[in-house]
């Protein structure tokens, strides 16, 4: 764009505020341990050491096996451990944990938030299964719990929905969480693979691991989806009760039908307070069709996006990478410069404060949902693999009369064969439940040579 | 997209906290006084009366003329006065200001911040102008300056970047931050409408003013610039030395030709740090091509995109409504409700903690650059409109050769006239300056029926 080059030339950023080496200050000096030394551990060290923030200094690396981490570009005075006491017998003030996984990442978020500290991190599984309980924690101790990096990499989301947005009130929150699911759909799209060749592509490429199990059935993006819940919607919704379907049904075929109507295929996560029942939360994780030119069908690659609906604001769209080192390295120390700044300007937290205006202690205080459902009401993409006889489309007709379905559109592809004919149902708005029995009764019949596939049509007009 | 409805009932966010008026701690209470009640202002006191952040109260509102502004719907217990004094005189922690323009708003800014109050707006002109010296008083006397709704109204960006995104280092920020001009060249390029008539358009719809020259000649974008240079790149930079040209210079034929290169026509507001010479900035906001697959082509109507490019965190994109009521003062509440947090955490500010860390008081310290300047390496676009006959193309191309500027290509559509012919060049990458020196040389030629019209190509691939 234009001819300053790759900005990747640290010195342009030199800034008149001293090093933190300098700070003499010791109330306001943030001491830091680095739990887990990976990918994004060391970007995170990465940025602790060449621009830290204020008052930050970075102390202890702990990892397993530490020998073989140790990085000649870590400062002489940071501590290398391979035993985790020696962290939570240190004087630091915050601890970063990037292990991932519910234990031992659990009990050590406990224990630092216990003792008064702070705790950040970006494991969506912990803070989507605990983040509750740690949010307690961590203010009846006066420490602080942060989790920027467990959602959507480096797009700030969490943190402006508890700043910029948080006069607003969030009614949807909708988008594309996880970036392997994106990643294998797009080149879908793009290069009519089937999904296994979209699948080894991104296992050969570095973007699926070689389980794909909790990307592929959405179990990834579920655990984000109930992270955005508590903080975006305030509903405190744990990821087993959000319905999640893989993306493993989409075919090849899907794309030519979904582009004809207009449309691309996207893992879509949603989540929606109900409009007319109180207490009632959508929330599900799926395949669905997107309009083209709808914000979700342009995510490319392993990028994320997030989309919020709020009452006062209308809509606010966000989009940056999902993952990656850099990215989510960024949302940890961005993190870490809050607690920094919060300690520097109130260094005593004020407990007799929170008790009296709890609000206060927790302002964004999640309420259990009345109930859970993964229904929503959309129109609804059927595709139907047969062997082809008179009478199909007539049976498939009457089933949807009966279930008082409206049929919008067939469409049919040129096929090879006969005998493995590929054709696509599209029906008007109806709660995926009714959709689901219809189907139920389709299935039953004896002309499929697959089983029907369903996924709604996101992005019509509103209800 | 669901059958749950517009999300305007408000009964299911009820939350479990006490309102507002129960808070008995007097210290957490965070008094506050709106001054002006135009359109962003009732919907501030709507937000302030409905759904008030904890421990904020609405006490005063101020406006001229006041009795023909008062409204049932506010708590009798609020103050209304046309005497500014009355809100001085009270015991007011945060002032919200929502006059907009130079004076008095910056006046009522710095007594309010010079008696250790809080201050809050969404007034562009004042915080691009006076900003960086308001935010001196501000830490001087302890209290706090926000302006969340004077860039991008209800997109979060100045939060985004002091908070999830603070640990970055942010180089480039572009964007387009004027709904108008993004309404009129839309609907030129949906329409086909001549300036002139889309111009004429937006003042009917109240998308723009009787007098629009402050959205049209990009002085309004340049405001919201100046103040992203300070949040996003730590740069000091008044508008008036940021570069800015009209979009009157676009015409209906522009958008035929842009649409032949894959591109449409945007006002495009960009500055970044040069990667080669240190404290060399660029800044400008002007009519640009930009790839019609680009996220900038995207912003429909009035909405505003704001894309940020990190130098750990790769690219970051916010996008939502620029400006109205609802949007604007969502970023206004959640500047108050930042504030309160703050009050709360720490009810006096240690001004001594402030003197030894500096950064602290102001970790985004802005620096002056060496030097600003709108200069940008990019393709060019160049449309002329000629009176037909033969080496017009010759002496264009031989002016080109002589400031050493490579033709891309040359573009013409059918013509109605041979005496009013418009055709088109584009070039290779060349600074805008060398191209700029190019166009007059070959604007003195006589074959001209209008000047010769050039826009930067913004999107191509990085240097």
């Amino acid at each position: 764009m234009t001819g300053t080059g790759s900005g990747t030339d640290n010195d342009r950023f030199s800034m008149s505020t001293a090093p933190h080496r300098s700070v003499s200050h010791s109330q306001s000096l943030c001491r830091v341990a680095l739990v887990g030394f990976g990918t994004v551990g060391q970007s995170v060290a990465r940025i602790l050491t060449a621009h830290p923030p204020p008052g930050v200094q970075l102390t202890h690396i702990f990892n397993r096996r530490v020998a073989r981490k140790k990085a000649d570009w870590i400062p002489a005075d940071v501590q290398w451990t391979e035993d985790i006491e020696d962290v939570f017998a240190a004087p630091v003030e915050i601890v970063i944990e990037l292990v991932g996984g519910l234990e031992p990442a659990g009990t050590w978020a406990r224990r630092t938030l216990t003792s008064g500290r702070s705790f950040v991190t970006a494991n969506k599984q912990l803070i989507a299964h605990h983040g509750s309980e740690l949010q307690t924690l961590a203010a009846r101790h006066g420490g602080e719990l942060r989790f920027e990096g467990s959602v959507a990499g480096g797009i700030p989301i969490l943190s402006a929905l508890r700043d910029g947005l948080v006069a607003d009130r969030i009614w949807r929150v909708s988008g594309i969480l996880n970036g392997t699911c994106n990643f294998i759909l797009t080149s879908m799209e793009d290069h009519g693979a089937s999904f296994a060749d979209a699948l080894a592509q991104a296992q050969a490429l570095g973007y699926a691991e070689a389980d794909p199990t909790d990307d592929v059935e959405g179990l990834d993006a579920r655990a984000k989806l109930a992270i955005l819940c508590g903080t975006a919607l305030r509903a405190d919704v744990g990821p087993p009760r959000i319905a999640a379907r893989s993306i493993r049904v989409v075919e090849a075929v899907d794309f030519l039908h979904a582009r004809r109507l207009g449309c691309t295929i996207r893992q879509i996560a949603q989540a929606e307070w109900d409009a007319a029942e109180d207490g009632v939360l959508h929330a599900a994780v799926r395949p669905a069709l997107v309009a083209t030119d709808s914000p979700l069908a342009r995510v490319a690659g392993s990028q994320n996006i997030v989309l919020l609906r709020g009452h006062y604001g209308g809509e606010t769209i966000f989009s940056g990478s999902g993952a990656g080192g850099g990215p989510t390295s960024v949302a940890v120390v961005s993190d870490v410069a809050a607690i920094a700044r919060q300690r520097a300007a109130a260094p005593v937290a004020d407990a007799r404060l929170t008790e009296v205006v709890p609000a206060l202690a927790s302002p964004n205080a999640a309420r259990v949902p009345r109930s859970i459902t993964g229904e929503f009401v959309t129109p609804h993409y059927l595709r139907f693999i047969v062997r082809d006889r008179p009478g199909i489309i007539a049976a498939i007709a009457g089933a949807m009369e009966r279930h008082a379905i409206n049929i919008d559109a067939v469409l049919q592809l040129p096929a090879d064969s006969k005998d493995e004919l590929p054709f696509v149902v599209t029906v008007e708005r109806c709660p995926s439940a009714v959709l689901s029995s219809a189907v139920a009764d389709i299935g039953r019949l004896d002309f499929h040579v697959q089983p029907p596939v369903d996924l709604p049509i996101l992005g019509g007009p509103p209800a």
